[in-house]
């Protein structure tokens, strides 16, 4: 008998969870996990010492604040955080991303704070 | 002075080749790289025994074949190949993919062969 085997949809997966600043697993390559994440308005200022962190735009455009420049993804972008920057994700408007990074990586970083959020939630 | 940082934009990349079944690399994650490839046709059925492998359709379509099924993926989808598993990439029509592994994946896995791509070429 034919198993059945399931593509997974990005669209499908952010119409699962409205919360903002929130990423949600959607799938594990080795140690590493693919994270859908809906981000607007401005994130706290960190950086990840031990990883660096991918940015892929699957919907909107936000930015990426360094301390001494930025860069403006739009969809069909990415762009790779080194580890150990110091960066702020900013979006004027909701912005739908994939994040690829290890499995255990906190969305703040070291600097820790009201705005970290639950991690390796599911969805 | 403010530091230049640019986007990764798939579709630029995508114009600076035309070879089919030959990743590029576009950025690197840890030790993990980012490939594009274009594909049409029928692949070589193949494993890679060390690690998974992450397939994103940026453009097109395509089939993941398996021994016991098989899974079609369209813009926007993804699917990972776990470790260890037969399979063979088909695409009627060319379609443009990200792959997602660690530096060092051989395309052909541990089958080898005419198919085998020349690894690690950065565009």
């Amino acid at each position: 008998m034919e198993k059945k085997y399931f593509a997974l949809n990005f669209q499908e997966k952010f119409s699962l969870f409205t919360e903002q600043w929130s990423p949600k697993v959607i799938a594990e390559l080795n140690d590493y996990q693919f994270k859908l994440a809906k981000i607007e308005g401005e994130f706290v200022w960190h950086a990840h010492e031990e990883t660096d962190e991918a940015f892929v735009v699957v919907g909107g455009e936000m930015t990426i604040e360094f301390r001494d420049g930025s860069v403006l993804l739009k969809v069909g972008e990415m762009f790779i955080v080194p580890k150990g920057v110091d960066h702020r994700p900013v979006a004027n408007h909701e912005c739908k991303i994939l994040l690829i990074e290890p499995r255990g990586v906190v969305n703040t970083g070291t600097e820790g704070g009201a705005r970290t959020a639950k991690n390796d939630v599911w969805i």
